[in-house]
């Protein structure tokens, strides 16, 4: 069947792993339509690394793939518990609005789009006790080697560390998914699943894996590195200032953040919208109806057909480049026919071009502005405002007056760690109680 | 007062250990009523070393202390798979039984006696998210340490074996006590809870220990030589056949599990029998009045008023011997003045008279008979009644007629570790959507 072919290789381009294809194969070859998984937890600010797999989610949407997105609300709150609850509860509601956005931006219909909280199924009785069942068949070994590359190392490692991967293997039976989608440095957490989830009697997934980007730092785009972090409201004068100050070495296509993001999200992209243009958008004949902002490809008018990427220059300097693929141009960058600064523009002008739909649906929505608000409270407004925010550490009797004010830094950072008092627990008890439905 | 620290005498006498008593004694001061916790795993058949923890518990319930009992089925289930939660739900039940008949055979009242179910609570969303928090906070090497003694120290240790420390832990919380008991081999994973509890905002609880008994063999009573283990359910013979196989070495008092059962059970309900005699039963008026069989101290006629054991010896051979304390007897012992012999039929027979009343309650109760088969079914039945069992590990499509029967061996031995079948996975889950109240 040619069409379950053609939807194949679109769910599964420019991955650098397909671990069980056979069964997504064999899901489209019925005619059926496979679920796929994707999770984040809810922490800092997303920026636009989010990009490398909301691109691909993309392509697995225009496949017809129905997408499950976890909100993992819990894992967020248990991540050190630097951020109270409360916090994560906003936090999980704007990344939803980012990740809408964004997804409106690529044109792409978000009907079979689904988020799910972690909270919604993680704390019910079914989920806890095969975590139980889990902890009683997998060895410590196994849970430290599967997290190796995504539990943060530290000299004294958590608990939560080595229940992690199973916590995820578990996410991919409650969420009923075909297929989890990642990163590659989650190799071994999905490896890890497959070996597992059969000997709770549950289905073995198919995982798929999409090449590490490098952060515009060159390092990981989630580094702490602030100018390294392009956020996906930044107005166009920081996308340019973050991208003109990111690492980009003449001749250099390794470790070049820029370039990477021209790979794995900046052709992706034109690629779709070309692909729509021609009318080949797969399965979904909605595709482009509720797209908001400009949907052209990242070409300039009168670039060659075919073109994905696409440089202007002046004249004097050998005139404007185009693409037809991001192979063409790394070789170009590498053969040094290609100057980073030029690149540094083109690449500039299209975030801004990408972002500038999102900044605008985060204007026109009071939800999303209050949200925002809540979710990442300004480290600079005065302490009047501050006094809406919980103090989680409660003071000695009779010293109620004199309690700590959060008067700098984050909220989540003026939180300290352990141990949190006992209004953080009951928080934690409130959400607990919440009766939300199964996933 | 006077009467708090009576109170506090009785509650922590022959204990090897008392962490955290101020608190106790402070909640005596004030009148009131204390509240403690003991826990068991209903797994293999309790056998009377169980009598060791459980006298001490009366002397917590004359006290007036208020005893939760947590037989904790969600571990026994947990422990290696080995039994399917149907087995583990007869095994809770089968437990009951026995604790309760001990008690009455005690002659101690049982109305501040609570047994809870851990699967009533810890499974909920509450608990579980303070598991998250307390996996969070908990370094791998806290909960080892923590373990080191209780949990199985195998070659590659289980995930389990890490979360059962914080789990004990939030026992105490949920439970609602105020002070943990246990044998001084759970004193790690008792300092660990008064580490932790407190950095969720919990309290810390004291923490009560009795001294390690050795089994009848010489070593743990709950070794797996079925010689060494004498049911509550044993008739008169087969305890006269085992203690006359119990390792007893003239002059040696350690090491010795025929006179540290003396110490530890017998000597200690001669002096709850003779107290109660004495009308000094404490705070419980009730003492006594719904006791079942012979409430005599262990004590033959005509012995010195005071006696705790007496030991039946011929004029011949220099007569009974009367003994007001476990040293005049271990020095009697040691200076080979009271031979093994003598000794074992002593102590034959003050078992005997304790197991009377209880296998009389067995035998008068269908109800607990019925849960008797269901919980510890007969190896040795005929395969006809073997079909009542479910056969955890369903048989290939098409070859259900030829599945593998269960002959022989325990039921939980028959059934394969892992990884278990679907048919187990739909109990467990059953299980877990039961809504039970919290504890």
């Amino acid at each position: 069947m040619a069409d379950a072919e053609a939807k194949f290789d679109l769910i599964t381009r420019r991955l650098q792993e397909v671990l069980g294809g056979e069964s997504i194969k064999a899901i489209l070859a019925e005619g059926k339509t496979p679920k796929c998984y994707w999770g984040t937890a809810p922490t800092g600010r997303p920026h636009i690394g989010y990009f490398v797999p909301l691109t691909k989610i993309a392509d697995f949407l225009r496949a017809g793939v129905e997408v499950k997105i976890l909100l993992a609300d819990v894992h967020a709150f248990l991540d050190n518990m630097k951020a109270p609850l409360e916090l994560v509860a906003h936090r999980t509601k704007y990344y939803q609005h980012v990740l809408l956005a964004v997804f409106k931006s690529l044109g792409i219909p978000t009907s079979k789009l689904h988020f799910v909280e972690g909270s919604s199924y993680q704390l019910t009785k079914e989920y806890n006790l095969d975590n139980y069942r889990l902890c009683a068949i997998v060895t410590e070994h196994d849970a430290k080697k599967a997290g190796a590359e995504v539990v943060k190392q530290v000299e004294s490692p958590l608990l939560s560390g080595l229940l992690y991967p199973g916590l995820q293997a578990l996410d991919e039976q409650y969420l009923e998914c075909d297929f989890q989608f990642g990163g590659v440095d989650q190799r071994k957490i999905f490896t890890f699943a497959e070996l597992y989830l059969p000997r709770l009697g549950y289905k073995k997934r198919a995982h798929l894996m999409n090449p590490m980007v490098p952060g515009l730092g060159g390092g990981k785009m989630s580094s702490s590195d602030p100018n390294s972090k392009i956020d996906f409201l930044d107005p166009p004068e920081v996308v340019r200032k973050k991208i003109k100050s990111a690492f980009c070495e003449e001749g250099n296509i390794e470790e070049n953040g820029v370039i990477s993001f021209v790979e794995a999200v900046l052709i992706p992209i034109s690629q779709l919208r070309l692909e729509r243009l021609h009318g080949d958008t797969g399965a979904d004949s909605e595709e482009g109806q509720e797209a908001v902002g400009d949907q052209t490809p990242f070409a300039l008018e009168g670039a060659p057909e075919g073109t994905v990427f696409s440089i202007f220059r002046k004249e004097d300097y050998g005139g404007s480049l185009h693409y037809k693929s991001a192979k063409e141009l790394k070789d170009d960058f590498t053969a040094k026919k290609l100057h980073p600064k030029d690149l540094k523009t083109a690449v500039a002008d299209a975030i801004v071009k990408l972002l500038t739909p999102i900044r605008e649906a985060f204007e026109a929505s009071e939800e999303w502005k209050e949200v925002e608000k809540l979710a990442y409270p300004d480290p600079n407004a005065k302490p009047e405002k501050k006094k809406k925010v919980k103090v989680y550490h409660p003071p000695p009797p009779g010293k109620g007056k004199n309690a700590q004010q959060i008067t700098e830094g984050e909220v989540a950072a003026a939180v300290p760690a352990p141990p949190p008092g006992q209004e953080i627990v009951q928080a934690a008890v409130e959400l607990a109680k919440e009766e939300k439905p199964s996933a």
